[in-house]
């Protein structure tokens, strides 16, 4: 499957709504706890899809459209949520969240993109070479390596109460690759 | 993290508006591809979690409650979804996996379950001895398994698109492994 830009815009303008419906007023013993050291909890993981809409995906569109290849993209910070939640609680990064999204969409709707700009290319610094369509794909697919991630974290707390079933249970096989950018 | 009843259903209460906010009028280029053949997409997955509603989760916690460990519960069909979804929209499952799943959580509040009731043993056809308490957490862990599937499945639809960002993207590590009960 090709991206698309209308399918794309489909998918990303649905995520904060669904991360509402799932987390919001959910009891802190499923929303604070994470998967040991160094990873992350739900609260994190809202924290960082914000950090992600503020700092990657529309600034390295339009690093493409402004300067393509010539530039690298300012590497993302992949603990750049610290900054994003401090003093904060889940309800107020749940609406934050859903608030620079919508921005994001309508920066993106009021580009116009044609098929022609989707091929246009920009610089990993890591990657290097990339167009802005498989820009817009990943950021699609960083969305449900997230939604993917809460799931997994939340069915964690769970996987010493479900017993023999562990093993039935797809979500407790699965091995940690999280996410990135 | 041990089960609790009230942490349990505030979960298990909010999986049908997750997934009705994610995948309501989506595209169906996101929602009826699946990863290959014998997998499901999400149409099938809501299918799963009705059928799974309806013959596995609170029929198991009465067998528990009227009979021990004295019979083993009905095996659970995991292909039964066919008989639900024939000739349904996803709307049309989406609502109706709100509605068996909300007449499951009155009928679980009602039966005011105690804290003893919770080591209340019964026998699962193949896991063998399971309590009531590990059945409720398994309910949880099975939405977080089909959460985290839906999530898979549809990052899988842009597996080739986002390219050279595919090995940063954890979704796309995922080795499929799916669901039971």
């Amino acid at each position: 499957m090709q991206q698309n830009l209308q399918e794309t815009i489909a998918l990303l303008g649905r995520t904060p709504a669904t991360l509402d419906a799932l987390l919001r007023d959910l009891p802190e013993s499923w929303t604070f706890r994470n998967e040991g050291e160094n990873t992350w909890n739900a609260f994190d993981i809202v924290g960082h899809l914000i950090h992600g809409e503020r700092t990657d995906w529309m600034p390295r569109v339009k690093t493409i459209l402004q300067v393509g290849e010539s530039r690298a993209f300012e590497p993302f910070d992949r603990w750049g949520q610290e900054r994003e939640t401090k003093g904060k609680s889940l309800a107020e990064l749940l609406d934050e969240f859903a608030r620079v999204r919508s921005e994001s969409l309508s920066e993106l709707r009021g580009l116009n993109l044609r098929s022609e700009d989707l091929e246009r290319r920009g610089r990993h610094p890591a990657l290097g070479v990339v167009t802005l369509s498989q820009l817009l794909a990943t950021w699609v697919a960083h969305d449900l390596t997230h939604l993917h991630q809460v799931s997994r974290v939340m069915a964690h707390q769970y996987r010493e109460a479900v017993g023999p079933w562990s093993k039935y249970l797809g979500v407790m096989q699965c091995a940690g690759h999280s996410s990135a950018s």
